[in-house]
């Protein structure tokens, strides 16, 4: 069984991961980026990525897992931004 | 010294927790929040909260810092988000 700081622990990391989900739907669906920060999402993507390789280094499958979703979801959200930016929508 | 995965540990907290600063003060400063996922910032802010207890029940000073950083910024967009929504603004 599970301890409490486990439970904890999974809710955290499903919740995290889970919460870009509806943010690339939104995106994907309406293309608007206009008050996503461009900043926000190259350095988090990139944050993303370094918590993805911190897991394949301690080969750890639940970081891997988390960030590996993260960071297509943050992904596909900056990529939006960036097109945007550079056809100068916003 | 410190080892190559502590670096990047170091380097992926630190980068997933300053991003959401430049987010935090584009949003408090255009007051624009018509892009951002209401569901997103819901999700996410609660995960933030589940790993800063987390955070407390392994007395991790590093997850607690990290994470009571990123729950007063995410907190600061979705009371932003919430408000716009409540006054129909998006």
């Amino acid at each position: 069984m599970m301890s409490v700081t486990e439970v904890i622990g999974y809710t955290a990391a499903t919740l995290t991961t889970v919460s870009f989900l509806p943010q690339a739907i939104l995106t994907i669906r309406t293309r608007d980026t206009s008050s996503l920060s461009l900043s926000m999402y190259s350095i988090f993507t990139l944050g993303v990525l370094c918590w993805l390789i911190y897991g394949l280094y301690i080969s750890d499958k639940a970081i891997i897992a988390a960030n590996a979703i993260t960071f297509i979801l943050a992904g596909i959200i900056l990529i939006y931004k960036i097109y945007n930016v550079l056809a100068k929508k916003n």
